[in-house]
């Protein structure tokens, strides 16, 4: 089997790489271990930057996504039992949609499949070979039967356990790795979102967030110890912890059955380079952010729309320097990503090992962030998305 | 012997506040214990915020100010052997002076003296009596002999170690503190800057900072670990560590003969209230800043003014109303500025007990201040002062 670009990994990375490169004549092959139905279902985040959704609208996959999506103009910092609205459109004339990742990665295979691109699912990827030679391979399992995809490129964009990383050597790559002593405990309710904007809460008890996937189910977020066991939550304990944090004067949260839960672990992680000869990292692969600044999917899509570019530019014209400075561009925006993901975690959050100086200190951090154009215009143009360096 | 308000300290905040309430018709007394000439000849900050600047103007105190300062439009942030301009007058229009406190110092007390003002030298307050009467008194000795100083108010502008703070009941005061794993070297340098604007530099070495006295004395700074021995460093040693991280193409640093050098921890600390009884606490006496953000100076001119208006405004009226407040007033500006310094520190600084993710992030926040216009307009406010809420 041979194909141009051989693609680890159906999710937002590797399906919108896919399809930015079939709108440049570039052919690809999708292999993803999981089955098209557990891929479409994946709770993840809910969040697509400015320049996001305008590139899915451009590559063609925006069409349900601009009837169903939600565009919200800002979002509501809460503490000290007050609301702070942060307005992305004055302060950056931006906004996010709220278009949940199942939704996108729907789309998008109805998309490839429907204009006869090749996506194989529960198609595990075993071993990349040749990866320093110009024809490096994929071998992978489906129908119980071993298989090699060639190609001339190979790009994994298959997860932080997927096979993509572990085939650099470890003396190739370094690595910078952050845990944090929090989870979230997230929940999908069966009730119309309390809000018409998420809501990001610091409360003495811990971070909560109100964020939504639609007009009729809610999604919540509560931070929890690590490890956390999720059945320790009964729906009773989840509302009541819920009010007690997200407590304001004249507001109420309405509650509703819990269909879904589970606990996620907080981690910052990159690797570099993200390139190993004509192998390729994207998404999270590569790199991993607390989910509190809403970065994962969008950075996915970034290093991805940079490397379909430097891509289509060296079958285009043979020109490698696109591909070249890959690593290098994509990085940029990773730690630009780490740093505001770091940032919006520290200042919700509440850390058990913070002194008193630095719980006091972040408070005033959130009173500032409340106050100064500024500072809030600094949270907005990150959240929104800053300008893709291609 | 009788005044209005008793002030304890002829540093800057009980000299501007001895001024201020001079220019209201509010008699004081100020009480130092060290010597005029060593008052007049300590080493401290040199930067005077855009509001600073203008209240000393204000109240008659400007004139040589005015004549012998330097205006200062911006700084260079410095890291990764480049320079990155923070242009304080295109981002907020305001700019910030180069003016020696000393020089200040010795400008009020001139002032004052000249007007007839009380300021007693060698007269060191030894006990704060009856704070919770309407006759609040400070026993200091001078010349050999036990006086006493009744007031309607006292205010401890005493520095960190004063009696003021001392004298307020531990279980009445709630205090944050942080120790820094690094100190700062400064040194005097009978040399002119090799720069027109202060010099902020992050270097793998540690932070340098870049200043000056004047366009013939240059201020250098270096970060040291704790406790250094400022004899162990030789103005060879100085001067080289100096090259090294300041190291910029095409740029060179100017030596000179160092005329001064000492040690300084970095420490952040605020006790709260600011207000026991009749008993104000202003500046150090009440918060220190680590100096990275130039803002102790400034800090301790905003308590005294904001302290100003309100003993203005009782001694015209009989309202309560800023006394009861200034402290709350007063203690917004001081987080605002603990969180600022705070910022400055962490920014710029190579902190020991760091790890690799830390040390990263920390290239990735320069590198955002560095090419975010939101984020260095919030730097630049905060930098040349925000607002003073009265």
């Amino acid at each position: 089997m041979r194909t141009s670009v051989a693609i680890i990994g159906a999710g937002p990375a590797g399906l919108v790489l896919s399809q930015l490169l079939a709108r440049q004549g570039i052919d690809s092959v999708v292999l993803e271990s999981r089955s098209r139905a557990h891929v479409e279902q994946r709770q993840r985040a809910g969040i697509l930057e400015h320049g996001t959704a305008q590139l899915l609208r451009d590559s063609g996959a925006g069409h349900r996504m601009d009837q169903e999506s939600l565009v919200h103009n800002g979002i509501e910092l809460r503490f000290a039992g007050e609301g702070h609205r942060i307005d992305f459109a004055e302060l950056t004339g931006r906004s996010v949609l709220v278009y949940a990742q199942t939704e996108v990665v729907r789309d998008l295979i109805e998309l490839r499949l429907a204009a006869g691109g090749q996506l194989l699912f529960e198609a595990p990827a075993t071993e990349i070979t040749g990866i320093h030679s110009a024809e490096p391979a994929v071998r992978f399992r489906q129908d119980g039967a071993e298989h090699v995809l060639t190609a001339d490129v190979v790009v994994a964009a298959d997860g932080y356990h997927g096979i993509g990383r572990a085939s650099i050597p470890a003396d190739a790559l370094r690595t910078w790795e952050r845990d944090y002593p929090f989870a979230w405990l997230g929940v999908t309710a069966a009730v119309p979102p309390s809000t018409e904007e998420l809501i990001y809460c610091h409360s003495p008890r811990g971070f909560a967030l109100h964020s939504m996937r639609s007009l009729e189910t809610s999604r919540l977020y509560l931070q929890v110890p690590p490890g956390a066991d999720p059945s320790a939550w009964s729906d009773e304990r989840i509302w009541h912890e819920l009010d007690l944090r997200f407590a304001k004067s004249g507001w109420k949260l309405d509650s509703g059955p819990i269909v879904e839960q589970s606990v996620t672990p907080m981690r910052s992680f990159v690797a570099e380079p993200m390139r190993h000869g004509q192998l390729f990292l994207a998404g999270d692969a590569a790199h991993i952010v607390p989910p509190t600044g809403a970065k994962g999917l969008n950075l996915a899509v970034a290093d991805v729309t940079v490397l379909a570019d430097a891509l289509s530019r060296w079958y285009t014209s043979g020109d490698t320097a696109g591909l070249d400075s890959y690593s290098a561009t994509a990085l940029r925006r990773v730690w630009r990503a780490q740093h505001f993901s770091y940032f919006m975690t520290t200042l919700l959050h509440v850390d058990p090992t913070a002194d008193d100086y630095a719980r006091r200190l972040q408070l005033a951090h959130l009173d500032y962030v409340a106050s100064s154009h500024a500072a809030a215009t600094s949270l907005a143009e990150n959240y929104t998305g800053l300008p893709l360096a291609r």
